[in-house]
């Protein structure tokens, strides 16, 4: 048997226990072309959330009483397919369960000993690649230009602000503790951070920000999104990654529109989600993975331990709790 | 002895006559490399209401009792230029008076016996070039996919929606009357028009636009912008022109926030004035004037007649009068 988390309600607002159910149901056997997986670490993600709605969007939402998914790695213990070996370390979307049965052609290899398995979910993964092709595709921030960044200590925005570094460009940093700030500082090498919870953002926003804001990589939406329009230079862009503020909302998300500064200055605002850029991949993957070698770019991650916090891990996100890459360790690798 | 007019009061909310000062003042003479041009015909634009705010905007505020400006066709009555001979018509950026005097590098020639004097200031001007450049650069609709243009009637957008059609798009029109949506759909062949006044503009757009939105060209802002973002379709394209709904706001515009929807669709917002393409304008006005001559290109002209109706024919911009470009006519060509 092994225990296993459904969706039971669609949240109304923000999401708390009562909306997910943990089952036990038996381990299905793996067929012909199918691994069976243990799963290792599950990747908890604010936009999650979103799927939880029974709403039209990019990816079509979870089913109330199915279980829910999101990035895993895992460790095959049973394969009934050529491609893998007992052992061997995947990544897939897979269920928010401890064993997982997966075709071999919707997991892939990786090898850990590159770099830890944990970082195919966080810098090397789809984190990482979400920072990079925000930031390169739409933001091109240019050297000496002025990057801010909401969200700033979190899985994505740890990476955006670092590779904006990386590029030249001068980084300002939005996050919600003094722990985070001092972290973007002292840990990340951003020129400035702002603590979003204790500072009057639009004039902290402007000390920081003298020559005014070229690229704004969005991971919040919100008021602390508002603050920025005032401060956009000509030919601004505007990556829009996330609005993490407006996830829980049970009104309409509603503030100062934004029509009439883009106008006066030009300015560019781009959604986006990581599959449009699936073809590239291999691109991200690479500088990232350089990038680390040469310990340009540093990941955090907060890991917490079990199972039985899968859920913990997950509402956690809306309260801020995390710096970096939010997982869940469920199992250890086994040599 | 000539009329000119100065902008007394920076407006606060809907301009109105108080804002405006007539005077008389003597008629300057041109010196070398200069020329004295009648006015024939004055542009009156919404644009113009945002540069008599004291405002950081792409192009500097008005002064206070100085003279307005913006773009006028006129003809040279006295030439002390090599460039231009008495008689000649000319375009450029110039005062809200019956005589400009300018400097020979400002203005240009043009040919009035290929399209009438007034075009160079609507469909063959900035007003052609601006729907051309945010439809075609930032639009760039492709032919069955939804084109939707606000303020659809008035000088861009009747362009705009001409423009989509030539491209092979299925167009929709927002106007603010039972004559304008007559005029989209009879004259300029738009697939469906919306009378924003007398609709329901979220139900109607849902109902003229079964496939969704792909292209919203904006020039209006406001409610009619909010019921397009829950139609866009992936990877819609908004070219932002203006948002004549909130010049006259004296409050801060407010609305539901935009970045949800961005995410959800991967769409795309896009500032711009059409001073961004002016390394362009020759591709943009060739295009223009073929499709003029080929009769693929319709357009339509509220001429208000007299200089003393130029800030009566500038306010009723803000109530939705006009159909097609708002021109003053000051004076006859003198053959």
């Amino acid at each position: 048997m092994q225990k296993q988390i459904l969706l039971k309600n669609r949240p109304e607002g923000t999401p708390t226990h009562n909306d997910f159910e943990v089952v036990n149901v038996p381990i299905a056997k793996s067929e012909a072309g199918e691994v069976l997986i243990k799963t290792v670490y599950i990747s908890v993600d604010p936009y999650l959330r979103g799927r939880m709605n029974d709403a039209k969007s990019y990816i079509p939402p979870f089913q109330l009483n199915e279980v829910l998914t999101s990035g895993v790695v895992g460790q095959v213990v049973e394969s009934k397919s050529s491609f893998f070996e007992k052992g061997d370390l995947v990544l897939g979307a897979l269920g928010w369960q401890e064993y997982s049965i997966a075709n071999e052609k919707s997991v892939r290899k990786i090898d850990h000993t590159i770099a830890p398995a944990s970082t195919y979910l966080s810098v090397l993964g789809m984190t990482g690649l979400t920072a990079y092709f925000g930031l390169l595709d739409i933001g091109k921030p240019k050297a000496d230009e002025t990057v801010v960044v909401s969200g700033a200590a979190g899985a994505v925005g740890s990476i955006v602000g670092q590779i904006a570094k990386i590029k030249g460009a001068y980084v300002v940093g939005i996050a919600g503790s003094d722990e985070k700030v001092k972290f973007l500082l002292d840990e990340l090498g951003f020129d400035e951070a702002i603590n979003y919870k204790t500072q009057n953002v639009k004039e902290a926003l402007k000390e920081a920000c003298p020559k005014g804001i070229d690229v704004y990589f969005e991971n919040v939406g919100g008021e602390i999104s508002d603050a920025i329009f005032p401060l956009l230079n000509n030919f601004a862009r505007i990556p829009v990654c996330g609005a993490i503020s407006s996830y829980n909302n049970e009104q309409v998300d509603v503030g100062p529109r934004v029509q009439g500064y883009l106008i006066k200055t030009s300015s560019l605002m781009q959604g986006f989600t990581i599959g449009n850029y699936s073809s590239r991949y291999s691109e991200g993957a690479k500088d990232l993975a350089t990038w680390l070698q040469e310990g340009k770019l540093k990941y955090e991650e907060t890991i917490t331990e079990g199972f039985d916090q899968t859920i913990d891990a997950f509402l956690a996100l809306f309260e801020g709790a995390n710096i970096g890459k939010s997982l869940v360790k469920v199992s250890n690798i086994e040599k």
